[in-house]
């Protein structure tokens, strides 16, 4: 009986493990909450070539786009380097710069593509986020991948959530990065 | 006896254990098969500035490319807002859009990059796939990187096998996108 | 006592059971080492539109950037096909290919961002590896993200480790590629 007992565990023991196995290889559970979020605000100031505005611009159309492709700026490919700060106002201590580029992509309507890198340097985070995916901006809310981090975001993965926080017709927009990370080391 | 089997047991227990935390945290193991896969067509139509073809066009170079970099279109990059079709007809109702670039990069022969997002809004499925890598076009098959997801792919990773299914002069092509993931969520 | 000492392993079992659920689940830990590490050298010769360098030429700027924004070619974006081999010398046989593009987004001091995939073609091997995320060039070392793979390198994930090599002027520059996988199948 007591043999009976220790056989009836090992085989317990044995389906367990599997299980444990299979799981461990699939990544089929849904997680319930990020392990890290960071609410953060992207801001955009558009060089406009006729008045100059370099001091203040941070961010460059650098792209050859043809005009007759709609009202929507198709092709239209503005490279940036944008400041990042923890609440809406522009003139905040950035923590982060965002760096890359978006376009658009477009003949009916706004609408953007997004990959850029946000660069972490504030005395809460040193490392990056690599980020991309489409900002189809009639969408009150969209949602973007993050892709990689490096430093203290280590091989992270997760979404960014934007939402369209403010628009001054060409020259500046803010967007309200929600940033969930689900894989983190 | 009967204490030497259960030391016994403990002993193979802890390497069992041990072995599957290993597992767990290097994903070693080679997947058998996908978790989820999907065969689309993807139809671009290149904008033609001279014979206006704006009204068809889903796509258009916006670069300014150097003309002398031998005979293949180096350095020409193509935005594109691209329909996405579940059989090969150009004119069946897209199941998703193709939105993001691909550019030409070789002075020898055709050959191309891809970055962009599959953006779905069907009625099967609601969400996003990003992709990026390389389109080594004179190979018959060719593997891009799936990187993420969300919605209905939330956090998704994969690979996407293209494959040329037509060729129209630079005026259109349509490529098989074999979309293969492996981790779900 | 035979049989609480049974139970007792039967509770040690399960407590270890779960935590290895657990662990398979967050991917909490932090991995010690690489499971597959490369060291590799990057030669980017940039075109010159003066002095025809055409034969030699690896790589062309396609953007139309904006002058005034600062000194240090912001919006400048660069496509490529650049050899990649395992020492320091340019005319050693490449083992991959890097294809992609970089671009140029300080105002204030030369700053890139890169997008590119690694393409091997070797007798070790053969597959893909697709990067991206920001150069800090004033960095000794900076780290992108390695976001997926494909062939040899099958859903690959890592981080490359950018240091600058070696710059002679616009025309020339090489880096050296630490690659990082931290996640092999």
């Amino acid at each position: 009986m007591e043999k009976f007992s220790c056989y009836f565990k090992i085989l317990i023991f044995i389906i367990l493990i599997t299980s444990c196995f299979l799981i461990a290889n699939s990544k089929t559970l849904k997680p319930k909450k990020p392990c890290k979020q960071l609410v953060l605000y992207y801001h955009d100031i558009l060089f406009n070539v006729t008045i100059t505005n370099s001091a203040n611009a941070t961010s460059a159309n650098v792209s050859n786009p043809p005009n007759v492709l709609g009202d929507y700026n198709f092709g239209m490919l503005v490279v940036f380097d944008d400041p990042i700060t923890e609440d809406q106002n522009l003139v905040s201590t950035p923590v982060a710069r965002a760096q890359g580029f978006y376009l658009y992509n477009m003949k009916s309507k706004y609408n953007a593509w997004f990959a850029y890198t946000l660069v972490f340097n504030s005395s809460e985070y040193c490392g990056t986020l690599n980020i991309m995916g489409a900002d189809i901006i009639d969408q009150k809310t969209r949602d973007l991948s993050i892709v990689g981090g490096t430093g203290d975001f280590f091989m992270a993965r997760g979404v960014v959530t934007f939402s369209t926080d403010a628009v001054e017709g060409l020259g500046y927009f803010r967007l309200k990065m929600d940033i969930k990370l689900y894989e983190c080391y």
